[in-house]
């Protein structure tokens, strides 16, 4: 097993600022700014610092291993893109929020805000037959946006990590089958980043892309969106729609339905394009009877950042961030209270007894810090464990305190493994 | 320890493209096109595919390690940056290849292409007292550069990705330990992704950062630098400076050398920033004394897709590419031949020793391909050992070839994890 990784709070540019405040932007951003996980850049651009890149890696390698299991190729396309590639699908007019911007040698570029048409353009080369089909293939990036106005933290940036998946078929039934196979393994994404139990699968419009499209919708009272929900069938769809009778037919079928309302933040979607980029790159391939086929293609996103703050915003309480184990930053917050040489010992053996156990500690040992100010700073922090080494243990011992349940329990340091 | 990695060579979009052949592009970006490593979208502009993606994450893999191992924290920034960001410091006007362009609601803003400002103004929270000093945080990310004219595929395109490291002190004594750290760090990075015999450290001009710097050379004849080494003292120097008294004083001191002149590829740069920026900031600090100080800052990059570049451009034969281990995209490479049943049980045996030994293994069992294709693909994608499992080997046994001596050994397969 890999030997966890032990930081120091000081030696992290992780301190926290406790003095920030700011309520316009939304309970994730401020609670991630106050603890020190992002530092904001301008308008709807947030730096990622180390708490919050972990946390960011920690659902991108999730977010991998359910893409790779899919069989999926991971890719990377630049982040600028010429504006001839998407001059063949008519999008370098229509997207309003690509960042446009022309080169000294008077070449047209965009900053990546999407990228089917840039998957096509590989692609085009690799499939040339059915038997190349179903083929996928995605990328985790930044990509930006030029939204108008920049709302609640990183859950609508004007620049966001996302993954996107595009996967291309030759047949209607191949498409619905791996697209069913994408929703699963969202589902398998958003239950071990722990917010499975609050997060749904939601009937909603294909915007540009198609007529119908799925999201997935984390339930939160401060979300963008409104769902309505029919307990009895567990069948969500979004409100853009639940006036549009083909929209309720198309979810419900002959169904009785009783629709609740819900507000909901949206941390995945997934289109069904069919052939409308591919006939315009003309990717087309012969079938098992020799006849030219359109090939259909989907597209599936989540991003990244935005569930780390949809994270955040649904996981908190009034002393701070709680994460979710799989998605925390570090396994254990160790608050060091003793500098004495048998504390500085006791936190030597602890750290030593974490990193053979393969699990990571962000140790605050700070000198000039009162115990306080250390309990609340592990509070507002949210890493799922505490472990106080303080004078008032017996020699040998420590407190363990779980950050959700505010439970303590005071055990011997051979002990501690156990518990976390 | 970790399950290995099994992928087949039809399930990746790495198939081959053995028509192409550009002689423009220098030799990196001729062999990676044509082994399917990379796509080009546009002029500079390359995808990493997934064998090309795979190199760059080990690569960067190597660099995160050694960054951590400096006690340098990782942060990641946006990758577009507001215009004031870059007024500070006056670089907004004198960055000549800054990417630049402006919001819907005119706000101005450019893409990512060297992250000085950006960490000062994340830094400048955190730097409080002389204590908080040496203080150093790295990013990778990609970074774009609107140059003239691209030239040699990955070596020198608009986009790569990129590490950047950044280091604050307190006086020049703390800054000089600090730097040749990372210099010490540079060296093993450049030895572990194995070309750190010929990767010569080069007194250099230090642009418009400082009055020298240091670079890292890859000695290749089809480099773009020319430097100058001094045998005797294994002292090198870039030939942009020779020609300058204080330059060869400053590298020599009073030495007599005699130059031998070379052509290199740089692969990383170290610069002494001084105040410059810091002041620009007002980011100072309290000395031990009580007296404001300024603070001190180095930065260095190392572009680690240019580095995939450099080490194709240096690790290669007639037949293709030859890459070192510990950057090769997979361990091993079967080519598999035989699709009888005792052929695919073999195999079925193979890859799952393979993957019980943590080892990473392409597939190649297309089976509308010849024989000698497979053999030249094989050659063209350079992994380090090639395993051959054909009819002309008795049950049970296998070819195992090595690709850079082309050596073959005839083994049991029991026998083949002791050969790689």
């Amino acid at each position: 097993m890999a030997l966890g990784t032990i930081h120091h709070l000081s030696s992290q540019i992780t301190l926290t600022n406790r003095s920030h405040s700011d309520a316009q932007l939304g309970r994730n951003a401020s609670l991630l700014l106050k603890a020190g996980y992002v530092a904001q850049l301008g308008a709807g651009l947030y730096t990622l610092m180390p708490l919050g890149l972990r946390v960011v890696q920690k659902i991108e390698q999730i977010v991998r291993e359910e893409m790779d299991a899919l069989g999926a190729s991971e890719f990377l396309s630049p982040i600028i893109y010429p504006r001839e590639v998407w001059e063949t699908t008519g999008r370098w007019d229509s997207i309003d929020v690509l960042y446009k911007l022309k080169s000294r040698s008077g070449s047209e570029l965009c900053v990546a805000a999407t990228a089917e048409e840039i998957i096509i353009s590989a692609a085009k080369r690799l499939i040339r037959s059915y038997r190349d089909l179903p083929f996928s293939a995605y990328q985790i990036q930044p990509k930006c946006r030029d939204e108008l106005r920049a709302r609640s933290g990183l859950v609508r940036g004007r620049e966001f990590r996302m993954k996107d998946l595009y996967s291309f078929h030759l047949n209607n039934d191949q498409l619905n089958e791996f697209y069913e196979q994408v929703c699963q393994a969202y589902v398998r994404i958003f239950t071990r980043c722990g917010i499975g139990a609050r997060t749904i699968r939601t009937f909603a419009s294909g915007g540009v892309f198609s007529r119908f499209s799925d999201e997935f919708q984390l339930l939160c009272e401060s979300g963008e969106d409104t769902i309505f929900i029919d307990e009895a069938s567990s069948i969500a769809i979004n409100s853009e729609i639940a006036q549009d009778l083909e929209a309720l037919k198309a979810a419900f079928g002959d169904r009785t339905y009783s629709l609740t309302e819900h507000r909901a933040i949206e941390v995945g979607n997934t289109f069904k394009l069919g052939s409308r980029f591919t006939d315009a790159f003309g990717l087309k391939v012969h079938d098992p009877l020799g006849h030219e086929s359109s090939v259909l293609m989907c597209s599936y996103g989540i991003g990244t950042s935005r569930l780390a703050g949809a994270i955040a915003e649904v996981c908190s309480d009034l002393k701070g961030l709680v994460w979710p184990k799989p998605v925390a930053p570090y396994d254990v917050h160790i608050v060091a209270l003793e500098a004495s040489e048998q504390g500085l010992q006791l936190l030597n053996e602890l750290t030593r007894t974490l990193k053979h156990q393969g699990l990571s500690a962000l140790v605050d040992d700070r000198l000039d810090i009162r115990a306080g100010e250390k309990f609340f700073d592990a509070d507002l922090l949210g890493i799922p464990k505490q472990i106080i080494l303080g004078n008032r243990t017996e020699s040998g011992q420590v407190e363990v305190k779980d950050r959700a349940s505010a439970e303590v329990s005071v055990v011997r340091i051979e002990g501690v493994v156990n518990l976390l």
